[in-house]
């Protein structure tokens, strides 16, 4: 039994001052002078207590192409959770041609189990549409798989009727379908071009991905969501301010069931990036890139105003000085993909709060209590309700520090964020109704995360 | 000591299933499974647990003209809490000319010290400017008067630079300024024209103020607000899409810090109700008028979009067979104003909440939350959190009725809404720990409201 | 010689009373008081004298699959001219798969030369794309062939590289890309859909074409035109609402270059028409189809505020009693498309000046100027000024009457706007100097149209 | 008899080539190879000929308080055409209290008459309402005066209910209310304020007069135009994004109706102009100010999409040597006022046509025919058709150079746009048939301007 004392306490809409207990892995209760002789006592006196993090868009033992990422569901979530996250809804990878939804789910619940140190769910991934894919999606969504993930690029993109089936299908069982939506076809044409011109450095990752080819891929989906009758959509890592622009034109036309992530990547950084000495601009190679200033002011607006429903990281990493060499002459050879589950938490409230662009109940909103809802994991997580799991993350806001790698958990060998001066460190965090990191020191178990059963929100 | 068993608490982000235990007159705890031997157990199977609903807008004992209103603090306060709100804060009439802010802050304590049966404070209103005036504002904020009334129409409407001032003083001091914007000139030009050609039925109460004047208003106070520097301003009882148009504009050029209150029979009723037989048009005299079907969409899809803050009711009641007559032969004559506080909670339950327009939620966040934030009452008001006051609404979303007067509680005569179909009824309202209304009937004790010293929201 | 006194001239933006005198096949001069012995005198009392409108839009002597439209370029071209139309852009038919460019441009020479009544044009059709037909596509351009229509649906649809590639060499030379926006899988797929359903009626043609799918590929194609410089674009028969919305926000993020048509039908009719009686709904079958009275109204607003730039017709004639007669039992075996080419003067005129929608000198814009600034035909078309061509239509404002299919000229057995009461008349049409309608008879002579080199806007 | 020969006639929306014929003070005809052995022959090879530019605001011979504009109908009306002006409609001034409207129409026409060397008209001001000035508005329409000014600020300025009055009047008449939009209590305020903290210098004249403040009444006078069931209004020299912003929102709303103007220096010139050294920021001293460069750009982009109708000069000049030295110590005291007349036409072709930011024909639109047709000079003057008064600017696009006040005429002893380079000059200007400018000298002859009856629009 845990009682956390003296802290304010978080949520999406209210912040103020009360202790909670928690008894097994639970938020048994939230009130006034609680005690228990056998409690372990945190005082959170001058401290932020909010709902642990849930970041929806993780890869972890991602095999891509012929580079795998470096976290696995054991680094990679000791990382997350060191980095304030308690959950993560993870994207499967691609499986052999025509393999079954369930053999990758499969798979990936032989690559979580006895690994994970946090809870964790999957998005399943559909690279090709037929009956029996259709009728998969229903038997996962009862076994807790309740949103599946759709590329509009890379080889197994789905063209725009197998798009429009899975819509459909979703619509009728009330799963979400998340989207990465980029314009397959131009894009590899524009690399073609860059690289038989010889255009081969780092920076033509981000020239031969316009914001056009964003734009123009989310359109097109939400018109094929609204063709399914507002079918459940999420469009994940919007990097332009374009492309967030359709967004606001589709609901602006009145359909419903639309959802936005945008990453901490894109709220901080621009494509000058790419140009760092030493070919430190590999770091950054990931897709959709990096952009420029105006889609990060965009970006911002749309996380200020509600058009961004969450902040999520997309973390899939290579260490810079592996599988990231690839890239050294030939940007098309970088594994795409960056950390950031370690620093998600720390940067977006540094950058968001701290800068007082977003207030800190909106903080909670868009990584915590948004991605549960939205994603089925409510409110057992991203709340702070008796009932709901312990999974707490406690922030000092009165620290001030310089990112470097050193300071952060996992395998990967760097960070985005190197150098980046912060304001409000993570002091505790529960998972599960245990302390899980504290004084800079990971402190929980192999294998204690649980696969998560997410509801339909139909 | 209370125990609240069973139901589903709704709070602005949540709705959860949990326990509540008050001790004294707060809430001392949320968990599962509470129990304590000294305990009244309510057993809220099947029912939403919300926050007390605040109203910041009415008008209790109000002197308006020749007329008085006929709810008194215990009459009015007493509807209220039996219609789901345990606090208001109420605007305070006119006083003599020149008189100080104070004079009419004393004469209300009196009206509503010993009488009130739930919580209240007061908005100051300003008449006139000057020097003492501003210093008043200051001094009174210290004593939990946080916002202050201004009128751009009637008797004691205020010009462009006194309320320039009246606003930079509230900016510096971090208070709140509410607005009744309506353009006085022209409407008393527009009145005058129709009475002097015989137009003297209840319908041109509603041809006298078109939206125009109202939209109008709005603008020109809003521009002020920006030249104070973007003075704190809410703008009370907005009824026509122009309006509300008007405050969208502000904001898409980046101006901070307004807020926006619409009221329950703007959302629900046309000015086709002046034309009611025997002279029951004048039922619905109140300024502003009801207006068009167009307006009512527009305001709900302001609630619907954030961009309505608030739903409060102009509560301010005259007798239908009383003073409301004094309109039979000329609208001019008519005391302006209406009964609401009874309503509200029930109408926009049923009409938003059970409709659809609305989550339950949204319904909590406008018409408790959002209240007490902006009006300094939050978090002791407005909220479900341990320590906050025990002021608790329960409803029962199964029951499903006709409205009538003889079920609503307060002195006045008449409803707005006789007759109308409701589905959702409240079923136990708590005041300050205490059970207020349970079973349609008062349980609650005269002058058990105490004032409330609102903060500034600076 | 000819004189034509007394009228009142009209241009996209001046009415003027003014005479105008012709000489050989141009206007010489336009003033006051205008004389020659040798002239004859066309009394113009009363009447509106507008530039010989412009058709860019007809499918003239089409085959299409196993059906050939009904007008050739003779009786086609009377029916224009008879219409108050004196220059016609057609678009060539698809040619044998991989067929230069230059075929279907012979091919229409062939058939258009000898025939024609009225001066025309031809656009290039890119059925394929490869560096020969990039390469013609600038040769073409040399010979007055300044533009070129892609599909995104049908058996030659482009897919998005293709047209990204044409729309990057129409910017280098200057010339237009004329496009038929709709989702040509998504359709399929409905339309198999429907029909495997054994929904064969009239009205699955409109059902199984819906809005988003005209919607999705304007945006898709908009946003290559951006990839492209800002390539020249023209979307071809806009019909819906949310389809002109896509031009709209193009717009309004800056990109350049965009030019919008829709045509008669689509701002008279709505897909009630299917519905008609006696399979008369056989008539209205079309690509796109007719829609809803929502896009009906977005449709006159874009004509009135802009964002539409022309009207034309998109005359693609098959008789009702004949090759349409294939849809009577499967929508999907009627020819695509409906005569227009003498109506549109005459309706548009009536619905949209006589209805005071739009003034006259907007008509002019939109049937006149805009087709020939647009398409390179200006000055010496769309214009009434000395040295451009003596093409000019004089219409008869007092005239009405109901329109019938015997009134009108070409080889079509129907008009769909059979009984539509009209007002306003065409009196007479000159044609390269001559009087080539008067009286509602043909005057001109078979062949004596030429083919007309039109320039790069570039 | 004039022919000019082998110029680029520009209209608002045709350029191409012909001669013009002038007969007497008209255009006879336009035509190929005109020629009359009586002529003499103007060769415009390489020049664009346009209508003679019509400003349709000026303040000439004006008392301002203790100070007279410096240019009279004289010298006002040479600069005017020698800077490619043809027509003007002067604001007459103020008249005193209580005199009728034809007063200060009885004045003007003594101060132009025998002196303009141009035609003219006068707007009427309305200083204040009774029956007897809603009465002379219908009188002196019929006598020319098609227009009225009204101030929203300065000591004649009305009060809401005078606006509305002569809004409806306005309405059932047909003429246009010319309205200077500002809010003159709080510009009062604020210039007290300034005065009485000793800031004193220009630049604060610009820092009294805030955008709101512009804005604020736009909007108020644009909802009283609505009220008046969409009278024809149009607010003058339009300098702020947000005063624009303001017409385009009542556009949006479907008001009918609307005009609007900027001026010459709100589309090339900052507030940061007051901070010249030697006191020469007195030269802009204007109401209202210059403003931001957000400003100017959002001013832009209203002369490219039709926001802005009409770019006019609001000239009225002071010497710098002279009256404009009153307010050296005290910003206060400067006259407000700046020329314009003489360089309109050049800085706007300089910075608009030949910097690409407008086509030529939409310059022609600007500054010669809307103003002709929004304020019923229209056809005679802003066009070029036969049976127009012959006022022609022929332009030379092809001359570069720096502009210095010797190169301009008139009385002033400034310009404001001293040393800026432009590209293209006016190489001659016809007004009524006669060659009034050429070689840069004024051919013209004292008194031959002659009153304009001008028409009601409505």
């Amino acid at each position: 039994m845990i009682i956390i004392k003296n802290g304010t306490i978080v949520t999406e809409s209210e912040s103020y001052c009360s202790d909670i207990m928690i008894e097994n892995n639970k938020i048994s209760c939230i009130g006034t002078n609680l005690s228990n002789d056998n409690a372990e006592i945190i005082d959170a006196l001058g401290m932020y207590i909010i709902p642990g993090a849930v970041d929806v868009h993780t890869h972890m033992d991602l095999q891509s192409g012929n580079s795998r990422s470096i976290d696995d569901f054991y680094t990679g979530t000791v990382a997350a959770v060191c980095g304030g996250t308690t959950s993560i809804v993870d994207h499967v990878a691609f499986g052999p041609k025509n393999c079954a939804l369930r053999h990758q789910i499969d798979e990936y619940h032989k690559l979580a189990n006895g690994k994970a140190v946090i809870d964790y769910g999957f998005h399943g991934v559909v690279q090709h549409v037929n009956d029996e894919v259709l009728s998969e999606m229903e038997s996962l969504a009862k076994e807790g798989i309740s949103s599946f993930k759709i590329y509009m690029t890379y080889d197994f993109k789905l063209d725009d009727v197998s798009i429009l089936k899975v819509l459909k299908k979703a619509k009728e069982l009330g799963v979400i379908i998340a989207v990465h939506a980029e314009n397959n076809d131009v894009i590899n044409y524009l690399r073609e071009n860059y690289v038989s011109n010889g255009c081969l450095e780092t920076i033509y990752h981000a020239k031969s991905r316009p914001d056009h080819c964003e734009a123009e891929a989310i359109s097109r989906v939400l018109h094929l969501a609204a063709l399914a009758g507002d079918a459940p959509i999420y469009i994940v890592h919007i990097s332009t301010e374009k492309g967030l622009d359709e967004i606001r034109k589709a609901r602006a036309q009145g359909q419903k069931n639309i959802f936005s992530e945008t990453c901490t990547q894109y709220l901080t950084m621009t494509e000058q990036k790419y140009l760092e000495q030493d070919n430190n601009g590999l770091k950054y190679v990931m897709s959709p890139p990096l952009r420029q200033s105006n889609d990060i002011d965009a970006l911002w607006k749309g996380v200020q105003d509600g058009a961004i429903n969450i902040i999520a990281t997309d973390h899939c990493s290579f260490n810079l000085k592996g599988d990231k060499q690839k890239g050294i002459n030939d940007f098309t050879k970088c594994p795409n993909g960056a950390p950031g589950v370690a620093e998600r938490v720390r940067v977006i409230f540094s950058e968001g709060v701290m800068k007082k662009k977003i207030s800190i109940n909106r903080f909670v909103e868009l990584l915590c209590t948004n991605p549960a809802k939205i994603y089925g994991l409510y409110p057992k997580k991203g709340s702070l309700i008796p009932g709901g799991d312990a999974d707490i993350t406690i922030i000092n806001p009165n620290s001030e520090y310089t990112l470097t790698r050193s300071m952060l958990h996992g395998a990967v060998d760097y960070t985005c964020f190197e150098g980046m001066t912060l304001k409000g460190d993570i002091d505790i965090v529960i998972q599960s109704g245990k302390v899980a990191y504290k004084n800079n020191k990971f402190l929980g178990k192999k294998g204690d995360g649980k696969f998560i059963k997410r509801k339909v929100i139909g």
